[in-house]
């Protein structure tokens, strides 16, 4: 997959360095069992570079620094390497000053939001990203979307498997309830409205005017909009107001805020204190016969290693449309 | 009520400045109509120092520094008294390096949380602050408490009425769920487990073995838990699961990181991308006609307005309760 997709985007004139690290980053996410924003987005992706919206040569140039905190200009490049290179300088500022924090506009999708929370962990700090997006979802009392679903990232370095939450602020994105519908199933939980403005978990009813339901509907919301907030203010870039007038979302704003916790140089007792967290969660009496809890990240690393020893599952119609595009 | 706090804190021994401080944040939350961690808290906080368990003359000490982040312990102190120290630390960090991070240990309840939003706001800053708790919520897949309900706060300043989001990571507090059940009331959505494990709306049923329900099911039981983490890895405190050990809720871990935004010096720009948010959010066609839709901390602004001219309603039982006990 790493190779297809290397050399459809070197077909797409990205430079090498480009193509490669958008390979790496499209086939690790499927690993790791995110298709939606693995392979599953490339032909959309790809549609977007067709359509000029993502500017294949464009570099994300840092426009102001403060300090710890710059601002950075992705002149609408691709998402994934315009984050890539926001993380890393992020880490960096982070071990220099102990925090760091880069704010970048003008950038496109992307992709997996955990990308960058094991990107971070890797490189031994804390992370705490998040992105604005169209609107796809009402504020709470409203009818219409003007709040994005503004993908939250936060990370922690641990030896064992790092600790990575990767959440977007709507109960069910409109992929998953449409995966619902196909296989002709309810929600498990409202995941939105009908036509008459009643919460449904019928996937169907929602689908026909997709408005997305808020994590905890008025705080999921409120998060939603305050994360915008954040994204717009500090990057001085467009929110999600703005990226709404788009036929396409693009222009989008990211915040990459890092942490770099060894600076209190007692790893052990960090990890320690980790362990305790997870071990007291991990105990518990599952709720339902054969259940069990999880920490943030761990199904994702606990599949990308099953995948890795049995290979992964692909859509046979996704990979039929990426080979169709390499020609 | 600030007069009668403040001497009901001094006849408690504690400090003038102190009394003083705490009277001001108790009398403030019940002016912007958060009652349940402002004037009905009292009672609750003055058994806790009874007990022991809050030492009265504690000081909150630097214990770490590392540039722009420093690691606090609290010594057990009144919680308002910690925070507010470390909001104003925390501040005083990203004015000189355009972020600061307080992480504070062995602390107490800081009472509403958007005290310390508010605080940061008023400074001129953006705060992202905080706190563990007691296990209160099971985590997802779980049956029994072994997760915080560990409130959030994020506030942005603005000219015209900060923004200020404080959420739990429950649907509904205890005392909420309370509530409905003393009105005779269904909660609006379903706010926890029966005793059978079945997610319900019925606050009786929960309330007979409370289990709070996170927001966004899964979702909000990751973020509880990864707020747990930060928080104790960064203090080098207690985590949800050693606070659980005890039989009141004591030894917190908080965290304070604040964002100076006035260093990229437009605060014009600032002030309008924040209108656009605001103004696209607001002007939504409501769902139900005669609702509309709040920016976060637009509503409690609107009570402490409103309760500044017409007086603040506080029940009569809480208010004869606090007066008996400064006799």
């Amino acid at each position: 997959m790493r190779d297809v997709l290397y050399r459809l985007f070197l077909k797409y004139k990205f430079a090498e360095e480009k193509a490669k690290s958008m390979a790496e980053v499209y086939t690790d996410s499927t690993l790791s069992g995110v298709n939606s924003h693995g392979i599953n987005r490339v032909p959309l992706f790809v549609k977007y570079v067709e359509k000029g919206l993502i500017n294949v040569d464009a570099e994300a140039k840092k426009v102001e620094v403060f300090g710890n905190m710059e601002r950075w200009d992705g002149h609408l490049g691709p998402g994934i390497i315009n984050a890539v290179k926001c993380t890393d300088r992020a880490t960096a500022l982070a071990k220099q000053h102990g925090m760091g924090l880069v704010a970048l506009r003008n950038t496109n999708h992307w992709m997996r939001g955990g990308t960058y929370g094991w990107q971070v962990a890797e490189a031994g700090c804390i992370a705490i990203c998040f992105t604005n997006t169209l609107p796809n979802m009402p504020p709470w009392g409203g009818k219409d979307n003007r709040i994005g679903n503004n993908p939250l990232v936060i990370s922690i370095p641990q030896t064992k498997g790092h600790i990575v939450l990767d959440m977007a602020m709507s109960q069910f994105s409109f992929g998953k309830i449409n995966d619902y519908k196909l296989k002709g199933e309810k929600l498990p939980f409202p995941g939105g409205w009908d036509s008459q403005n009643n919460l449904t978990d019928d996937p169907e009813k929602i689908l026909t005017q997709p408005r997305g339901l808020p994590i905890g509907y008025w705080k999921g919301s409120a998060l939603s909009m305050i994360l915008d907030m954040l994204a717009t203010l500090l990057s001085a870039g467009d929110s999600t107001s703005k990226i709404g007038l788009r036929e396409d979302e693009t222009g989008i704003s990211q915040i990459f805020l890092c942490v770099f916790p060894e600076i209190f140089k007692d790893k052990r007792l960090q990890e320690k204190l980790l362990n305790e967290i997870i071990n007291y969660t991990h105990d518990v009496e599952p709720m339902h016969p054969g259940d069990r809890t999880y920490y943030p990240g761990e199904r994702a690393l606990q599949t990308k290693t099953k995948n890795l020893k049995t290979g992964m599952p692909v859509s046979a119609e996704i990979w039929k449309k990426v080979l169709n595009l390499l020609g």
